[in-house]
């Protein structure tokens, strides 16, 4: 990737808000948690300017979250929350600072049970009015339409509601959570894209948009091919723990010293697979010389396979798979990858300067982006109410405002 | 939501080629498999018009996936391509045929292994010259750049290296992969970010930009908090089977006839949730009344809690928590899950009209934007090569221009 104009940081890198396809966009965030603000650190990250509006008493809930905390601030909140500007604001006292934000906002986005931001006094039809150009984003657990609107929800729930949890696992063991928060994350990730599209419409029609992002929804959506062989054949897909439905083998096996992947994914590769086994006589055994075969005899095939394997440890056998093409990795946990990550050049851990902590290594953004190259430099987490002044100064209001609202302690 | 204008189908549904935000934008489709399909799908259900180029002999491999087959057409393939036009072409015969499709496409999307598009002659830089607005978006295992951009990468494999397996399953047992294609559906979603974003960003500039997506650094995104609990503190996350790392109790339980998930999530819940149990009094038990301290003691809550929840049905407990307003829910099959989204007001399950297959029922896009409806009128997924016509002559081929290249077998 090239680097293009613009000043960046001190290191040279640039700076998301000067560079990224998002400058100049201005978001008003009033999530808090995890779905909504993992959204709008991707769009802060891509150069929008968050106004993270919390509570003047303790903030977003996740900065009490802990331990862990670096050096006393939550590593939960760090997480998802850098580039923000933190705005400290009563929600049920400020609607006359929450209408000026509005005006000034290209996006407003909420994760609060469906109706609150309603008995807050904002509905879609006020928004509209104040702000036509506006985009507002909701997530929930089921919606803001729908059967399920007004139960509480969390990502565990939505796991075992929509299928994931009963299709992770032992086939012989409990159904299994997934180890991510996976749900509350996809609807990040679809609040982010619901919110894109909306910009682009914006574009062509000059008016915002209503965006509904639901947990349940988000992993229906992806059971993609699971829920089509239910849909159209009836078939129920089940649990396989670490196989796969239709590919043998294509699974974890374990070595002498631990864990390894492999995924012989056609038949040019099952041979190469026998030949790197030292056992080529597998590749045109009678019943085993096709997937198709190789499935119906799985249990035989994968016991051969697994004692073959256990006779040598994973470097041994990665080296020796990947030599030969075969897809093979080990099973790394997240220290180890993340040291790995660290080590390579797509900036997917990277520093980012914290005035009063130095520099805290964090997870780069995935969407690599060559105008704005593989490693930005992403601004920090805010502390509570930090960019008050600041946001309400960009939204229009006045230094006597402010001191006034501040003193009647409606912002801080 | 509230319906807008243009015609839509017979049944009144928007169309997304006539209303969604992305309707107009031609997308140059070179995917295969799951990620990049799945991508491109999401563009078509927002209404955009997707070539799907697809190989002359038997077309992108996941048509033969199966079975099931739904009246012959893999449930693979209909899951991830609906609402796409194809065009079969040979791509290492048809360079000139590329060339008038890249200059009439907006986005280019492809999945190939890094080196393969550029192996057949295009370049970041040709596609630049040949098409200065067009956005390349490239999705791969590691990456266009970095240490592993060579190595091959299936889901499965990015799961074991990433973290995500070692953090599902029992903690007595082994890593487990989620039951999820969850790196191929996260790069998926992270395809479609990236190339709404560029498209955003060429509203202003005018210019195409590059968008490179891996399977590898989608996963290690997802980490979030668990990723910066490490980062900052060096304490590596763990796994934890159904349970939550800081919340008790937070985890699937098994009732009389099966197993529901409870997300007591702060100390009010706890106190509802203890008298829901008939044991008003654990709210106030020294030792239990404080999250901090239940998790100090999870065994000892956890098994109590359990026992409690074994006397009864899920249905009677669900009905007891979800009155008392105590987040649970079932732990449901896909079968039971598509069904239930099916008799909801969301769309999430809906028939999609195929020639010759009659209503596909299939699953929902989960962006709903007010602006085109939780329940448009999705297009089928399309025939090897339905739409070669169609689609050259939208990139300006003349009929005999056609009936040569089929001629020679390059199209189809």
């Amino acid at each position: 990737m090239t680097a293009g104009p613009g000043p960046g940081d001190a290191a040279g890198r640039p700076r998301p808000e000067e560079r990224g396809p998002l400058a100049g966009v201005r978001v008003l965030d009033l999530t808090r948690i995890l779905a909504g603000p993992f959204a709008t650190a991707k769009l802060a990250d891509m150069g929008a300017t968050v106004w993270k509006v919390e509570r003047p008493d303790g903030g977003d809930d996740t900065r009490a979250w802990g331990p862990p905390f670096h050096a006393g601030v939550s590593t939960y909140f760090l997480a998802v929350n850098r580039g923000k500007r933190s705005l400290a604001l009563d929600l049920k006292r400020g609607d006359a600072v929450l209408e000026r934000l509005v005006r000034a906002a290209d996006v407003v986005v909420e994760n609060f049970r469906p109706g609150t931001l309603e008995k807050l006094g904002w509905t879609w039809a006020r928004l509209q009015a104040v702000n036509p150009r506006a985009v507002l984003c909701s997530i929930s657990g089921y919606g803001q339409v729908g059967r399920d609107r007004d139960r509480p929800s969390y990502d565990v729930i939505a796991q075992g509601e929509q299928g994931p949890q009963d299709l992770t696992g032992d086939p012989d063991g409990p159904p299994t959570k997934f180890g991510l928060s996976i749900a509350d994350l996809t609807a990040g990730q679809l609040a982010v894209e619901g919110i894109l599209l909306a910009l682009l419409r914006r574009e062509r029609t000059g008016r915002g948009d209503r965006v509904d992002v639901a947990l349940a929804d988000g992993l229906l959506a992806l059971l993609t091919y699971q829920a089509q062989m239910w849909l159209s054949c009836g078939q129920a897909p089940r649990r396989l723990g670490n196989a796969h439905p239709s590919i043998v083998p294509y699974q974890a096996f374990r070595a002498r010293d631990g864990w390894l992947n492999v995924g012989v994914g056609n038949e040019a590769l099952w041979a190469t697979f026998c030949r790197a086994l030292g056992r080529p006589d597998w590749a045109t055994r009678p019943g085993w010389a096709t997937n198709r075969e190789r499935v119906e005899r799985r249990e035989e095939v994968v016991a051969a396979v697994a004692e073959v394997l256990a006779g040598e440890d994973v470097a041994a056998w990665l080296e020796r798979l990947g030599a030969a093409g075969v897809p093979a990795g080990p099973i790394r946990g997240v220290p180890e990858a993340l040291t790995l990550a660290r080590e390579d050049a797509r900036g997917m851990v990277t520093d980012v300067p914290h005035e009063g902590l130095g520099d805290v290594p964090m997870v780069g953004n995935p969407v690599k982006l060559e105008s704005l190259g593989l490693d930005p430099a992403y601004g920090p987490a805010p502390r509570l109410g930090e960019h008050t002044d600041e946001v309400l100064a960009a939204a229009g209001l006045a230094p006597d405002e402010v001191a006034a609202l501040r003193a009647a302690g409606v912002v801080a």
